[in-house]
């Protein structure tokens, strides 16, 4: 595949990580002791992949050094140990192609657009990208831009909403706090769930039910079975049905989903790289797929002993980095060590120590 | 090998880790996850390896998660992370036989007498055993028990000193401190090093400085060229060569010499493991050497891509113990997280995630 005449000229990248879990972020860390500058691509609008968005509070006890720590308390401690490599970020897209090209490099384009040249990748996708689980009912999926967001943050909820009929779609904290944070600017808010029970923290359930008895927010319980436009391609309302099985009928002018957020392999199974069973195989030696130049590291690969571990996929974007820059330089590297070797120290940004 | 009938009745054990380096303690942490108790045996009397032994005070970079940390402070780290599987220790003894039994168990001895018989045995010696470096003389091998000590701590040296004509050999802080430690209890002490200059804190060498201005410990330069015993086995005096080359003379009771520790890969070798350039070689999948229930972890072993890393060895130990655990069961086992499985929460000793 190369760039269509309408694309845009590819940036070039010496790396490329799809994923910035604790694996993809540990992955620019080992890039950058071997003096390699990376890209890192993901989904989600921010780092920390899995481990901060399933159980970003939920404590982790074997990774080793770190007798107890939460999710987000290790993403924490990544970033903090990456800083002095600062990865170029592209966030909030997914990779969708990715192809090797004649010349040996390989191009990869994402959903938001970015297209990038790469002389090396690293797929460190976990279970896939976390995308946001979609409304399925008739003709949503030809709505125009900004006429249904899903997971938007507060700042983009509220400004979509201005002066707006709004139905913020969902059952959760993040639906709750959505329709909480379109309330000032918005000309009317539904909640919109199929049943009349919401999970969300005490004190927001308390000035939901505020709101709901001043009647500024309404809660609506149902499912939504198609979209209706106009000709012009207006949003004008939802058809649902009710809890009776009655079909209904919701005018509005914007419709928020938060309806959770979940993995999707997605397009990496296209990609033409050598898979078991939904997992890329790799070489143990050096984490490379079946294209040189593309490895794979955490739990999206797999090999004869493999265990979906971070503390595994540590040592697989150590390994991979390794075989990436003698790849590069076209010799063996001799291994140097943090402790003592000023070269790595002078890349870490420390002063050498005595 | 058998244990002869003099020999004691060895230990039955779940697993021996040689080795109390940090993929030796992390390797005693992932048997224990699996619900294997394990025996720790080192030559040093403390744990900690190479870490604590050659680079305590030193910076390290590149241990996943920990932006930096020093190795005394990562092998704290680890102390804390195994306590809730604390092991049996077996310090300051080196692991001198190790031969598989014909009933698959494994049996080992120690330089102290000890015995273990294993169902598994986890070499994690790192560049091998930490030992004194002995003294090089005509004599000194054929000297009694108590008469020569290598690196005695301060307790051990002062009660061996008292009443003696005591030498004390080398010239760093440990030799210094010895001197200082003896000088009440002994009737002489005597500082022997190849010169008159002592690597040692400011503190220790200003007291050393007192103690000899006053008399009381007596700084002699050379090289000891050999030991001189009475007929009865009785040491009498050193042999020496002065820094004008000329022979001299030394009476003393008692030697203590402080060399400094060094690695030796020791007896690892005599063992029947399949070994590559020194190393043993082990399959990725398991880290298993040539002979069942036997695994080589961290810088001790060889395999394609390896790279001598601590995080490296993090991994190694991590699927060497799923290996036995599921040789042990004799099915494979199920992945369980710590985050959420309440088996190896009980394990961990703390209380279920909600």
């Amino acid at each position: 595949m190369h760039p269509s005449p309408s694309s845009p000229t590819p940036q070039a990248a010496d790396a490329v990580v799809i994923g910035a879990g604790p694996v993809g972020l540990f992955q620019v860390f080992q890039l950058g002791l071997q003096g390699i500058a990376a890209h890192l691509v993901d989904a989600l609008p921010h780092v920390g992949g899995q481990c901060a968005e399933l159980y970003p509070d939920k404590p982790i006890y074997d990774i080793p050094g770190i007798p107890v720590c939460t999710g987000q308390g290790l993403v924490e401690l990544l970033q903090r140990q990456i800083a002095p490599f600062a990865p170029t970020l592209h966030l909030g897209q997914q990779v969708h192609t990715l192809a090797a090209q004649a010349e040996g490099r390989i191009l990869l384009t994402t959903t938001a657009g970015t297209a990038l040249l790469a002389r090396s990748v690293f797929i460190a996708a976990g279970v896939g990208a976390f995308v946001p689980r979609a409304i399925k009912a008739e003709g949503v999926e030809a709505l125009a831009p900004g006429q249904l967001l899903y997971h938007p943050d507060a700042a983009t909820a509220t400004r979509a909403a201005t002066g707006k009929r709004v139905v913020v779609h969902g059952g959760d904290e993040a639906a709750v706090q959505a329709a909480l944070d379109c309330v000032d600017a918005a000309a009317q808010v539904l909640l919109l769930h199929r049943r009349d029970a919401f999970q969300a923290a005490p004190a927001l359930l308390a000035q939901l039910q505020a709101l709901r008895e001043a009647g500024r927010i309404q809660v609506v319980i149902g499912q939504i079975t198609g979209v209706e436009t106009a000709p012009d391609g207006t949003l004008q309302a939802l058809a649902l049905l009710d809890p009776q099985g009655q079909p209904q009928r919701q005018p509005l002018d914007l419709l928020l989903a938060y309806l959770g957020i979940s993995p999707r392999l997605g397009p990496i199974a296209d990609w033409g790289l050598a898979m078991d069973r939904k997992q890329l195989a790799v070489d143990t030696a050096t984490f490379a797929t079946s294209v040189p130049g593309i490895y794979a590291v955490g739990d999206i690969n797999t090999y004869p002993g493999k265990r979906k571990l971070i503390l595994c996929g540590f040592h697989e974007a150590t390994l991979a980095a390794f075989a990436e820059a003698e790849r590069q330089a076209g010799h063996k590297l001799p291994l140097e060590y943090t402790t003592s070797s000023e070269r790595l120290q002078a890349r870490l940004g420390v002063a050498p120590a005595r």
